[in-house]
């Protein structure tokens, strides 16, 4: 199966571009909403957690990982690749690669979690492949909670969006990553306040395109993936928000467990 | 010592109560910032996650334990009067007796995080004692995270407050029970919003005052509290945000230590 990792229900949107772009495959999901969000933790717990989700999802059945969290590809990659001998995709570096691609000015801009953005790691990965890229990053805390209200069109998520907006737009950026799960709920938003000519990145997109092409290159992984629509999803916390949130998000009714892990 | 237990920073706001009315002795903080925020978690894990940190309390020399999470207050209360045998404070039945004696209309609001508003402990505990009072309740989840990003002034918190408090305000409502150790930072907003006729009451300023009274009744507890103000804090997960966020909130200096629990 295919696995899908996140600190909380967040992943979803991933798991909304694999049914999109890998409609085929099985999924299997964890979400970690006992100790959700990452966000703000240190970096050797979220180091622990991350190894016990990926953990579960193999004993689970997982022969590929996607790690969905910006939070947790940025700080925790390296150490999970050391630990586990599974192929394992992460949200940073395709998105890295596309933002590079993309820009015609030179000058990206980052929005994501307090955490992804402290990490350094975007603007780090930019600098090491084309260091002549200005980078320009802003955390914006309140959005991944405005998403979670489904305040998807209030004029208060505007302000907010704006206000996070204003100082990357002043620096004329050309293309914006969008570093955090959540964001693509608020795409027509960000689009509107930081301008129609600036070129927004997904990394839930991009990290799904370079599992597609793996697993043309790799048939010999491609064919231990099961095929089918009946998917998994876990949390560690299961609220009836969760899955009202969760079947709002994807569109259709699912079954999510509870599990210790 | 006496011991103060949060699901997260939020309890420094009684902390900050207890230097204003027990300003002797010695305080033992702890705050699971590991695992918070509780609000959005089922009660199994509210349950064990609060036992665990009381027992570390207890085990650090705590001989009075003040629950400062309404959360765990409303949720896991019962449990933990169960489990534990020292005198165990929490913050929901003192303001609701303050509630009870403030209201003359018999119209009272209950503001807080989703979990502790959806346990509908205020209106059961409140109907229990005083069946012809009217409750009026209304979730504030963006509160939490508004106040961590230390936006006390900003329009769009004063929009947001205006947005929550409106259905309390057209019932017109008496008496404002400020159901979350973050509010008392909005306290002003709030205040402006609901109407200055509307009393606010406050959970921190009333367990304080509960324990006090405790105290001078029961001598032979007291004398086992230490005095001076060596107070110690420790948290589940240690970032340099949370010690700035403390020391802002707290006005003084203080070391905060990260421990396993």
């Amino acid at each position: 199966m295919l696995g899908i990792f996140d600190s909380g229900i967040g992943g979803l949107t991933v798991v909304k571009k694999v049914f999109e772009i890998l409609p085929d495959y099985q999924i299997l999901y964890f979400g970690d909403t006992a100790r959700t969000p990452y966000g703000g933790r240190g970096e050797k717990i979220i180091k622990q957690y991350a190894a016990e989700g990926i953990n579960f999802l193999i004993n689970q059945g997982a022969r590929i990982i996607i790690i969905a969290c910006n939070t947790v590809s940025a700080v925790a990659f390296d150490d999970l690749k050391k630990k586990f001998s599974l192929p394992i995709f992460e949200v940073v570096k395709p998105v890295i690669e596309k933002a590079i691609k993309t820009t015609q000015n030179k000058k990206i801009g980052v929005v994501g979690t307090r955490a992804t953005i402290n990490s350094g790691v975007y603007e780090k990965l930019i600098k090491e492949i084309e260091p002549t890229i200005q980078i320009f990053s802003q955390a914006c805390p309140l959005l991944v909670p405005l998403v979670e209200e489904g305040w998807f069109k209030k004029i208060e998520t505007k302000m907010i969006v704006k206000k996070y907006l204003q100082p990357l737009r002043l620096q004329q950026i050309d293309t914006l990553i969008l570093a955090c799960t959540h964001y693509p709920f608020l795409q027509k938003i960000i689009q509107t306040k930081i301008g129609r000519q600036v070129k927004l990145v997904d990394p839930g997109e991009e990290v799904v395109l370079g599992v597609k092409n793996f697993l043309k290159q790799n048939p010999e992984i491609e064919k231990f993936l099961t095929k089918g629509d009946e998917h998994k999803f876990f949390v560690s916390d299961l609220t009836q928000r969760i899955s009202q949130i969760a079947e709002g998000w994807l569109g259709r009714k699912i079954e999510i467990e509870e599990v210790e892990i």
